[in-house]
């Protein structure tokens, strides 16, 4: 069994209570959290600490809280030469105290609070300073999930760029869809299956070989009237940046 | 049965021809390709016509062209007052040559050649002059959808709009996504559990109920650590216009 505690209480912290709890080889030993009640409803109230100096020998004390706090929080802990590590993808492995022995457990997913993840297809991505522990962490990752990747922090660094690119950005193209859907009275629920088809496509073309549209063609005129469609500034302002930079893609071929 | 002719051979023409051939209901008449090469390997000779003048009576003729052939091939149909209807999506209704009776056809889909497409749940939009049309155009649709929506010329001209941001645009991000792993020696595999479970949460969340991220939470530290962390020009100029986008519609809220 692998001993773990939580540090946090959040929606990635929550998110991995739960998936650790239905693993046979992960023992949940403790969690930190400084409303105990926003746990309260996962685990035993005996397992909930608000104390940090409370907290339990652990085979891995995992730091699933805000990228500010991770310096100040790891530098806090009581013990030390344990393994520690966090799950941000935009804080370096060396942010953490030196006292411990560091590592980064980082699950490369979107996590809402309302909705259910499945764990065993997210990608986790792992960091350590010594080969052991990094062997440790890829027998908890395997416990979750399929999709295990040894990242180092610049790596990681790059996966969470990509990641606003293909998640937050995309999410606000769909919003922009709604919007557009919304002022003529259409329901949003018409562009669904073209989200899903779009979004499946890359599983079997590469994103440059599955672009189509007006701007991969060079279909001026279809561009000239859309842009003239649109009213809003800022939606103009998108559709041209995003055409300029489909056709610079076009011509470098 | 509904007797359908085809103009046309490309992407949107062919996945009809299979669509048709697979129904119960439709039978399909003709298929008029100028190349038949194109469309033998779906159709039977006879079926194939290189000649407008040789078109066969149909219920129904769908000008499955590009946007720019609409009137003038309509203008070329031996025949009059008959339906015929075209599946663009930018293209007016009354682009059609007015000796027949018009309407649109247009399903809301990204077709690519060598992949299979489900088309029970693609939306199909429709148009028509008159309700018997229409009465007739929604029993061929649902033929192949459930999804069936009456939507005008100017309606569907925001759904093609819309399309080019949720598709064509969010592709494009995949494609930056895609460099930036590149650039860091990463699979663009790990990013693939994200983008599908971008696009299934607005399934059950609005996009904007959705949206996560630095410019959503006005995380300025990690936006300025991203922008200066990208080499590319271009990446940072769409990084910095997608942030500002997204923090100006969370002022608005």
């Amino acid at each position: 069994m692998i001993k773990v505690s939580i540090i946090g209480s959040g929606n990635v912290a929550q998110h991995l209570i739960k998936a650790f709890l239905k693993t046979t080889e992960v023992e949940l030993i403790q969690v930190y959290s400084r409303k105990s009640e926003s746990v309260s409803h996962l685990v035993n109230p005996e397992k909930i600490t608000q104390n940090l100096s409370d907290l339990r020998e652990s085979d891995i004390y995992i730091l699933a809280i805000s990228d500010d706090a991770i310096a100040d929080v790891s530098a806090q802990l009581p013990f030390s030469n344990r393994l520690v590590v966090h799950t941000s993808g935009s804080v370096a492995m060396n942010a953490l105290d030196d006292k411990n022995r560091k590592g980064v457990f980082y699950p490369l997913q979107t996590f809402s609070k309302n909705k259910e993840i499945d764990f065993s297809v997210i990608p986790i991505n792992l960091e350590s300073q010594n080969s052991e522990d990094y062997t440790l962490l890829e027998k908890l990752a395997h416990q979750l999930s399929e999709k295990v990747f040894p990242v180092n922090s610049e790596q990681r660094k790059a996966l969470h760029v990509s990641a606003v690119f293909v998640c937050n950005f995309v999410n606000h193209l769909y919003q922009i869809g709604n919007e557009i859907c919304d002022e003529h009275q259409l329901p949003f629920e018409i562009l669904l299956p073209l989200i899903q088809e779009t979004a499946q496509k890359v599983k079997e073309l590469s994103p440059e070989n599955a672009q189509t549209g007006p701007a991969k063609r060079s279909d001026l005129k279809t561009i000239e009237s859309h842009l003239s469609f649109l009213n809003d500034e800022n939606q103009k302002n998108i559709y041209q940046i995003l055409t300029k930079s489909i056709q610079s893609h076009v011509k470098e071929l």
